[in-house]
């Protein structure tokens, strides 16, 4: 898959970002627009408690149409309440006005602190205007919508004659399930909003939810995808290939830029009795800290591999049949630890990627999850983040 | 309930432990002996690559009557197939053959590294001896079986005529099921293995199992239980309400020691709607990083006590009935952030130990987990555990 040296934005969509003064100086404030309405389709996270932008998110992507994405930083609306919801209207409602489109077409989502009240005067403020200052970088949206990430996330690919845009943003607080984090897709492409649904949650389901960085679910994750239809049509196969990698693709960005992330981990399960079990085990490997810890210390204390797979007390697991890799060097043969060579696998695991493969011998499901080292810089960035 | 002063023995038990050279100066084998056998029971760990002293055991303690416990840190002999079952049956031949008793009635315990050969020779060369060297101090044997315990920990307490101690180690990779890190039980009262198992499962279900100190379930987990019956019976009753309050304070004791702590966390679900949720909801806010690290900062990011809470997707929650207490502050009413008195609230998260507790207002079934803050320190002894 190539993606553009440089991400561009699809035909119709373009998109502002400011600082309204949620935070000091960085901005906290973005708005992705389509020229047209466009169909879409979006998935939310799964904790009981959403966000008010996720309530109210839920009722307006039932209209399967979308003209806009009002997002904010710093502050997350969520534990909060009736007014909560009162408030993430209030902000759907400015950005349609700003637009001069229906608050029934623009999708709001909020990123922060959980349990703080929205300040939404400051933000309907610091919505007007931004109609003027619309361009096509998507990076100066993205830019808006961040919180502890280090840089703003974009990438695009091409599709036929029509391009596909992801933006996204998160690097704390990521496991997330049925969603992510805040991730928008844009594409001109021409494609109904039930098959962007579908295509949507297969490529969601093999990419971020397959991400944690620290088994932490938000309250806030949403995924959305906006397809304003002016390339026209394209191959479905086609766009779903390139969808599902450009997923991945951002799956892995996130990873890597994971609070105090050093490096993007990739566990990789072969051979399981079946897919949910696949899962299952790349996510205990993924998650395990003693894991995560041995590849921050680039430490080849590979017997933690075999604890991380043995710990899915109800998977399927051949303790006899299990095999290990390091980014290609065998560690284990069947559950034991092999005699390899220790600076090696030292080097091997001090790499930007590391790779680490559990073949299970018991049948053919395979999965991989997405995650990162754990560091010093994760207990810094969340022993004082609300305080900060 | 009331612990000894000093950790004493019951009638008839005494230990050892010396450096045999698994480690440069530090102790690294320790014996437990009844002067009588006595009536066992035993746990272990649920993981799927038991250390080869665990596969032993559970063929040891089909028997339900043991002489003495030994045990060695620094190599845990698990992933080293069956010559590492051999080297534990070897170890376990060396131990009765010190004491003139027989190997069936011998436990054998390894911590320390997966993955590495036992050094048999050097433990069988450090028992020699070791039989007149047995004293009445716990603590002597506790502290051979210490890996990065900060201390070593034994504690005892009278039921009628008898005495029960527990001896424990264990402060990473733990979070036990069925079992726990390596945990001793004397007692001199008079009681079948039979009973025994039963009322050993009763409190490790509500202690040990309820502990996690990074959600890494160690390949060693072992929880045994000698009564010698040297001290005739006792109350039943008053037997099983002590070996709990013992078992949960051992409990304590290691969360208060986890690999880098500051604070020993714990964590009380009430209202939930079958134990096994309450049990589930404890120990999802006992594991989140997002928590432990709010703790470990005294940062009153409450937000995240209801994130990891909602997270809990399978399990009945009602956002408006959920209520949380910070050391008693409320601080969350019907799943809205209060606006409760900071600087209190942090002052009750700096204190050594930190209680959140929660009512989900669904049902009335309880639990409470326990565990510690995360830390630097916690990232300091695991990314180089294997090398240093």
């Amino acid at each position: 898959m190539q993606f553009d040296a440089r991400p561009a934005f699809p035909r119709g969509f373009r998109c502002a970002s400011r600082n309204c003064g949620l935070k000091p100086e960085a901005k906290d404030l973005a708005l992705f627009v389509s020229d047209v309405d466009a169909n879409a389709a979006a998935v939310f996270t799964r904790n009981h408690f959403p966000g008010a932008p996720i309530i109210l998110g839920r009722e307006t992507i039932r209209g399967g149409r979308l003209r806009a994405i009002v997002a904010n930083s710093k502050v997350s609306n969520v534990a909060t309440g009736l007014k909560g919801v009162e408030n993430a209207r209030r902000m759907a409602v400015a950005a349609a006005a700003e637009l001069g489109t229906s608050a029934e077409h623009v999708l709001v989502s909020s990123t922060g602190v959980i349990g703080v009240p929205l300040p939404i005067g400051i933000i309907e403020d610091g919505l007007r205007g931004m109609a003027s200052e619309l361009v096509d970088d998507p990076l100066v949206g993205a830019e808006g919508i961040m919180t502890t990430d280090t840089h703003p996330k974009a990438i695009s690919a091409r599709v036929g004659a029509a391009t596909i845009t992801w933006v996204a943003k998160g690097s704390g607080m990521i496991e997330p399930n049925m969603a992510t984090m805040l991730a928008y897709i844009f594409t001109d492409a021409q494609i109904d909003a039930g098959t962007l649904d579908s295509m949507l949650r297969e490529a969601v389901d093999v990419s971020f939810n397959m991400l944690s960085v620290d088994t932490d679910t938000s309250t806030s994750d949403t995924c959305a995808i906006l397809a304003n239809g002016l390339a026209g049509p394209v191959s479905e196969e086609a766009f779903r290939n390139t969808l599902i990698a450009g997923c991945v693709r951002m799956t892995e960005m996130l990873a890597r830029d994971g609070e105090g992330a050093t490096r993007l981990l990739r566990t990789t399960v072969r051979g399981a009795i079946d897919l949910a079990e696949a899962r299952r085990v790349a996510k205990s490997l993924v998650n395990s800290p003693l894991v995560k810890t041995m590849v921050f210390g680039a430490d080849p204390n590979v017997g933690r591999v075999l604890m991380a797979v043995g710990k899915c007390f109800d998977c399927t697991i051949d303790a006899t049949a299990t095999d290990a890799w390091i980014n290609g060097y065998p560690v284990v043969h069947q559950g034991q630890r092999l005699d390899f060579d220790e600076a090696a696998v030292r080097a091997a695991l001090a790499k930007d990627i590391v790779d680490i493969e559990v073949g299970l011998g018991v049948g053919d499901a395979n999965a991989r999850a997405y995650g990162c080292d754990l560091t010093k810089g994760y207990i810094d960035e969340n022993a004082a983040y609300y305080s900060s």
